[in-house]
């Protein structure tokens, strides 16, 4: 039996709880929070969805362009509330006119050669699951989304400099596949991993598996190639250059308003051969906060550094006493890891930290397979965004939003996060509950994790859900901290995103989409305005 | 008695050595390498140098503004060869019209607003030790050097987040000073250390003290701040974004052409308290790459991890018996570091290297005193840059050229480059040699990095220098390594960097140019041509 994925929520259509399973979660989640939850609704099936007229003419398109039903529903959302609550309402009305599925980079060529001579925008999908609305273009232009998922393999390997050629439209279990084949890994698991692809990966800047060091895609990255309006942009793969600025550092982030990745050389690693874990629970979570900074300037790098305050351990079925988890791992393909992981458990016992499982050393056979609250963690880690798609339909209001920001200004940007946005789900959503992880610490600064739940209204889930992220947003701008640190721009955060970052790079910016896109067709609205 | 700066050659004028000490290294280095050296030449004094007459009207000019004669004769070149050669003889016909040396904001606004109103074009002057070409602009335009030497200081600090914010135009031992006074240091130590200056490394992406990890000024830099020609540039201070493209990498690199580094917040450490340091040797230079990679791949970041070729090992008074040295060292302000240092030394006996000084563990004191082979070579670093000043004086023609390349591709560029380099210097300076070493290193590649000595000929120098280079620049390009790891494309890489980067990328970078600096005032001919 195939599994299908589900047309208006997260993941696989299998992974969704019964009726009954989500009543019974909608009056948990209900109680705990002080909120009403609804009886289950059921999403409109995907033949009952009704699409407005494709207003593309494709007569002369290329054999990959296709306006036809299904594909235009699977490419109308990303993925977060919002997008989730339209699917499963049946409003696909923002539906892109057209969908690409360009198998090879001439089918990629001939595509962008064909949308030049129409009036449609494009829109890169990547594996769509932005939760930024980075793949829902402007509804009153004629779009066409573009899906590199069929540009999925691994081109070239240099194991000596363990470099790894593979194509944009790779996910993440479909390049790991090919990299095991040799016993390499990339080693990049963002939530969005069994779905999302390479190339959106680098586009938005996706924060992945590390939680030190080589926390984005960025470090991963050793060149791009991507198809501009303007021709092919292909940077020499090195493993560092002085030699002006960085051209891969300008499509890191990019968002698909310059052009489309095509492959990357990325640097993969051998599968760890030495792991070890442990678990460090906290009475206060300020005295968790500073054992974390210490160990994030201790030079130790732990490939796993993760804090839950005591929601999010609550609710991930961490701990359930009030306790706040740190999650300690390191990893290693070369060599045991006692002497790391002894001084990391040295450095959060001076802060009072009680190490409750582990800590815990494995060596060899790469099971993936993690105990105690490191595993619980896991577990809840993967199941997160299918809940989100069951609380949907139980009218309760849950989404997430993160940041980073330096260790000095963390407490005060805490306590404001936690009462705006605390004071906007008792004004808009009757009530609710905010938590908040660390999920990547740098020795300047932790990068805090929000998720937030209250109740939703039927019909003003987006006014609810926009006057909570409104709320978080102007926060974390007071305090300047960025509007995200590894969920990108897209359309959703981009007043804030306008405010941060300097004027003149802003400007500069502008210049080089205008140059590379003198027609605006890429991704109009994100980053900058044509 | 206060020592002063060459007007000439590198560095200080009490370093350079007698005639007769001159006249033995000529000839010993002479003996070497089959060449002839001549009798010690003597510099032309300061007071001797005749310069061409002033184009800018001062008149109107902010007070801080200089067309005095020894500030245009010490803004004249930067210190390579041929920089040294022309220094030495008196020819001083690049000197700037004019040298500003502003020293709050608010007289570089007005500097800045002046020059827009004449025709000159405005070249940063960093500390004037560019190898490159990069603070010499077109004989044929006017020019300002504007020195920001004046703007030195410490402006703020944050040690809960270890963020230092410090003025652009501060040196390596003025930014150490003021650092040290609150028991932090920024641990950035190019060879232009002594000289050069925050904001000029940030400009041209300079590499330090880290052989790998945060090898290069980008990685310790968490914002910067910048007056264009359209204004101020000021990221937020963040340890992570993922919110587009990073504002900081663009201005990272960008050579003066966008806007000039007025300060930056970076990113400093505790003084490390524990070190631990080796010297291993190996029969076979292939051995010590293989050990050398291996070692860059393992994860264990060691701070220093220089591989000296048997060449480098023996002008660098580290090894006389044809050996190539592995210099292996560890540091930490947090934990002792056998562990790591033992998996090391591991790896290097595995690949056949001896340990002949070392395992060295020290604590406590920062003495910067190092024993055995890392002692020599960093005595032998500090003074090289003085060597190439005496060697020019004696006819020697001596320079270095510096690039990353994957490790596959290592043992085929070097090759290349060892036969190229040679035969251009047995064609034009008769003679001469070429040693490798690697300055940096990370997991897919190292940073080689190559000294020449060849025979230079009276007048020919430049030409002389400009055919080694090109055979080199020539190799580097079909190999598709960088033209620079870290010493900046200036004028001098110019050529070959317009081969290296993507076509796309440089029309981004015009025009983002264009943008922010519409009259191209700043920098011209650097990166991109108006």
């Amino acid at each position: 039996m195939t599994d299908r994925k589900s047309h208006w929520g997260w993941g696989w259509e299998s992974k969704q709880r019964d009726a009954k399973a989500r009543a019974q979660l909608g009056q948990q989640v209900g109680m705990m929070l002080g909120i009403e939850a609804r009886p289950p609704a059921e999403p409109v099936p995907l033949d009952a969805i009704e699409l407005p007229a494709s207003r593309l003419d494709l007569a002369g398109a290329p054999a990959c362009v296709s306006a036809e039903h299904e594909a235009r529903v699977r490419h109308t959302y990303g993925r977060n509330y919002v997008d989730i609550v339209r699917g499963m309402r049946g409003d696909f009305a923002a539906a892109p006119d057209a969908v690409a599925t360009p198998a090879t980079d001439e089918e990629l060529e001939s595509v962008l050669a064909w949308a030049e001579g129409t009036e449609a925008k494009v829109i890169p999908w990547g594996g769509g699951t932005s939760v930024v609305g980075g793949v829902e273009g402007p509804r009153e232009t004629v779009r066409l989304a573009l899906d590199l998922r069929a540009m999925n393999r691994l081109l070239e390997l240099d194991e000596t400099s363990l470099h790894a050629r593979i194509q944009g439209g790779a996910s993440g279990p479909e390049l790991e596949r090919q990299l095991a084949e040799h016993g390499l890994t990339l080693r990049f698991y963002p939530q969005s991993f069994e779905f999302a692809t390479l190339g959106g990966w680098i586009a938005t800047r996706a924060g992945g598996h590390f939680a030190t060091l080589h926390t984005h895609i960025d470090e991963l990255t050793a060149s791009v190639r991507a198809l501009t309006p303007r021709g092919w942009w292909e940077s020499w793969r090195l493993p560092g250059s002085g030699a002006g600025p960085s051209p891969d550092r300008l499509l890191l982030g990019s968002e698909g308003t310059l052009g489309v990745i095509t492959d990357a050389w990325m640097r993969v690693r051998r599968r760890p051969r030495f792991r070890a874990t442990a678990s460090v629970h906290f009475q206060e979570f300020e005295a968790a906060v500073a054992a974390t900074r210490e160990l994030a300037q201790s030079g130790l790098h732990p490939s796993n550094c993760r804090l839950l305050d005591r929601r999010e351990a609550a609710i991930n079925f961490v701990a359930q006493d009030g306790t706040s988890v740190l999650i300690v791992a390191f990893e290693s393909a070369h060599h045991p890891l006692q002497p790391w992981m002894e001084r990391a458990l040295a450095i959060t016992a001076e802060h009072g930290g009680e190490t409750r499982t582990g800590p815990t050393y494995r060596e060899g056979a790469d099971k993936n397979e993690s105990g105690g609250a490191a595993g619980s963690w896991k577990a809840a880690f993967v199941d997160a965004p299918y809940l989100l798609n069951d609380l949907a339909t139980v009218g309760v209001l849950v989404d997430t939003f993160e940041t980073a920001c330096t260790w000095s200004g963390f407490e005060a940007l805490h306590a404001d996060v936690v009462r705006s946005v605390r004071g906007a789900l008792k004004e808009h959503c009757g009530g609710g509950s905010v938590s908040c992880r660390f999920t990547h610490v740098y020795p300047d600064g932790p990068a805090p994790y929000y998720t937030f739940v209250g109740g939703a209204r039927e019909g003003a889930e987006a006014e609810q859900w926009m006057a909570v992220r409104q709320a978080a947003g102007d926060a974390l701008a007071r305090h300047r901290a960025t509007i995200t640190h590894h969920h990108a721009v897209g359309r959703v955060h981009r007043p804030w995103y306008d405010r941060q970052r300097p004027a003149p790079f802003a400007a500069a910016l502008r210049a080089a989409k205008r140059e590379l896109d003198p027609g605006g067709m890429m991704n109009p609205g994100v980053l900058v305005d044509p």
